[in-house]
């Protein structure tokens, strides 16, 4: 979609300085960046990237100035670019179409404009929103749901009644409703405890490839609105996921525990069962919450078992001065050893 | 399925007070019960949460009542709930069928009552034994075998020649019998050493979403009898897990290290070469087992490198205390300093 | 394929002690073995392994002679073993054919020998290299480029644009080029950072079961020439992997992050963001390297945060003789306190 500069200047509410009629087509960065690309720069220490880069029109920090170039002054300039991007990039989403192929049970509800990929299984009692793109070998259990606007990537399954709110977009291999990891041992062998709860995704989550959500056991597992789910993550059953937090790649979130809202969790976190991360709270990579732990509102923590992250880093320092300690130790019981 | 809560009592041996005629219909946590829904109860301090459930019936521990219910009164509630549910409560398994678009090899041999799903691929040579459900998209490589009363989920790839027991579950996205990762670095490159073995699952297992098991080097990758594996988790070559042993998810188990019986594997442990780990032992969330290493029988490891929980636990308390002997040290040398 | 050990002996240029005749038709373990496979011992503590296997041809270290056997003398065993099973195990691919169930596009251009399964998509303006294969429910995106010789496993999804070199070999579940995760929260919410770059997989690559490798978010996302990658790992966008490093199963690579030439990273590895891995470091399982961090050429590191072996080696031994220390320095109080 192509818009001027002063269009974009205008939708971000923008300082604009050079010229408001520069069309613009794209994003890119500065070094790939074409003449009618938007870039960015984060910060004034930065804008050398710029004055070289092939592109006419760059978002800048408030007050830095930029000889030569249209230039937008905002005061977040990664957040303006992400915004402006989310407005002219169109994604290549497949026209609204039912492939041939696909095997869409005769009592499922499909709304206007959906577009249903080649080898597509819906079946029973399954509804989809209007304008929503489930793309090739996705499978949509008995009694799911998917709202508006949704974008199923290729192979993504849905177990039975799993429910996706609108504008959810879910990438290639994801598994939603699978059943939770739950056993009793007994007379020589494990049982099954019921996995037979389901599983809610509200709106404009989205979710990344080859993660796995499972079902609740007896209850339902949640994830809020707004929350962002990187790859081969894995969430337990009965987890309750609050509003626009953020989880990267290959955490693992275990049974009945709950994220509050606007928390970030890094990538390869443990959280263990019962946690309960409050929100706003910031996990580092790898940390580990021992089952039942609390995380209190705002706290960062760190490590393995996750410490705030102050305290972790005085542990770990002195952890790297442990040889000199013991050295010290070792010399003070000499002098003693003399007297 | 509907059963009496006399004949529910007569299955688990329980005790029961109350009504031997309630009609039972299905299972439900306390919060979420209809009046036919058989709940539980763990410990007699939950009591209470039952008796404001809508549910009829309540599973309790010896000797706990519960006024204005019928109660059945077993040693184990959670097992004894978890028996009823695997007795009453249908899962939703396809009718037998072969969907007119599975592309079965004409060299293939199905027993009865097969369900194969649509666009499922099953390859020459291939066996899939009686009451086996194989749902859409599911691929099973040439010479694979799949047992009686089996489950594939969606999207279930097993490689040339797996071979799966009986009673397995496999759910949505697991790959069974992918190459092993193996190199040797020579003549500046890195060569494949062959993956040529196979991998056999034995009877009564479960493998959870997205997990991957690969085949052999030249030896046979076994996971045994009763084994449940969860979501993500990743089994290398030539590893072989005795039976009834648990591994939650996210967990890694490299190439050719042994797991005993009944052995607890908790969430995203990593359990490098050609280590040992005896029946009954207990690993710990997030632990690492160095290359080589035995864990003892009935062990119970924590943290990387692992180690014994209580000598997990006692570093870990002096590691917080460290400020504060570093502290005690630089005391001791003052005092020295003045004398 | 049929060689004798003489034509072995040239191939490898080894010293052949006994008969150069011998057929052999496959590798194998000793204990595996049938008499016309070629097995290997490593170092000469395990030839009597050989000497009761049942296979007539064994490639030994120079120097270890084995009575009753035609032994082929190399430097490294392993090595060669592996270059021999390379040359002679011939890997099971389907015959070059067009299943009737794929679904081509009309603009897509496959080159001669190709083998597409059944149910395999590939969209619009695709280019498929002579020799390729690629199995059922594979999904290739609009303007993904697939070289000579590669073998997609059933189940791939390579996202719009994807480009593999000649001789890569994907295996199931594997998906390649999906959005990068990135963010930015303003106004309340997230908001998308473009993820409008592309991925480039170089030759002779080879990417493990269930494995995620993003696309760029504003640049390219490069896996370099022989690069071998296990299952479940995680390549973040715009990372960038130097030729023939190996990366083990579960580790994650954040974004914008570098490893160079040959590398060896282990199990369950996390690379935050924007480090740099120099050439030929070794990461010891579950390392973790945090963000922004330099790890020097040829160096091993180990633990999180990750430091020099060595380091913690010494780190880690005064961890577990804390508990002595302490007591050292309780001791010295007392004397203290008696003076």
């Amino acid at each position: 979609m192509t818009r001027t500069s002063g269009e974009i200047a205008k939708y971000l509410g923008a300082r604009l300085e050079g010229d408001a009629f520069v069309e613009v087509t794209g994003v890119a960065s500065p070094g790939g960046a074409r003449p009618h690309d938007l870039i960015y720069v984060d910060s004034a220490r930065h804008l050398s990237r710029a004055s070289t880069s092939a592109a006419r029109v760059v978002i800048v920090p408030l007050g830095a100035g930029l000889a030569g170039k249209t230039v937008l002054e905002v005061n977040d300039p990664k957040l303006a670019f992400a915004k402006v991007a989310a407005w002219i990039v169109e994604r290549p989403r497949a026209r609204a179409a039912i492939h041939p192929t696909a095997v869409v049970s005769s009592t499922a509800r499909l709304a206007a404009g959906v577009s249903i990929g080649p080898y597509v299984v819906i079946e029973d009692e399954c509804s989809v929103g209007q304008n929503t793109t489930i793309a090739a070998f996705c499978y949509v259990g008995r009694e799911a749901q998917v709202g508006e606007d949704c974008w199923l990537h290729p192979r993504v399954t849905l177990y039975q009644g799993a429910q996706l709110g609108n504008r959810v977009e879910v990438h290639s291999g994801a598994v939603i409703g699978s059943d939770g990891f739950g056993y009793v041992f007994g007379e020589s062998r494990q049982w099954k405890f019921p996995q037979i709860g389901n599983v809610e995704i509200a709106d404009d989550v989205e979710i990344g490839a080859n993660t796995t959500i499972d079902r609740g056991s007896l209850e339902t597992t949640h994830v809020g609105n707004g929350v962002k789910i990187d790859n081969l993550v894995q969430i337990a059953h009965n987890v309750q996921i609050g509003e626009h937090s953020v989880i990267a790649a290959q955490t693992g979130v275990s049974g009945s525990s709950t994220i509050g809202r606007q928390c970030v969790v890094a990538g390869q976190v443990g959280i263990a069962d019962h946690c309960r991360i409050e929100d706003r709270a910031i996990l580092g990579a790898q940390a580990g919450i021992p089952s039942g732990k609390t995380i209190r509102r705002g706290q960062t923590v760190w490590g393995t078992p996750a410490r705030a992250l102050d305290k972790f880093k005085e542990q770990y320092g002195l952890m790297a001065r442990l040889p000199a300690l013991a050295e010290r130790v070792r010399k003070l019981e000499e002098l003693k050893e003399k007297q």
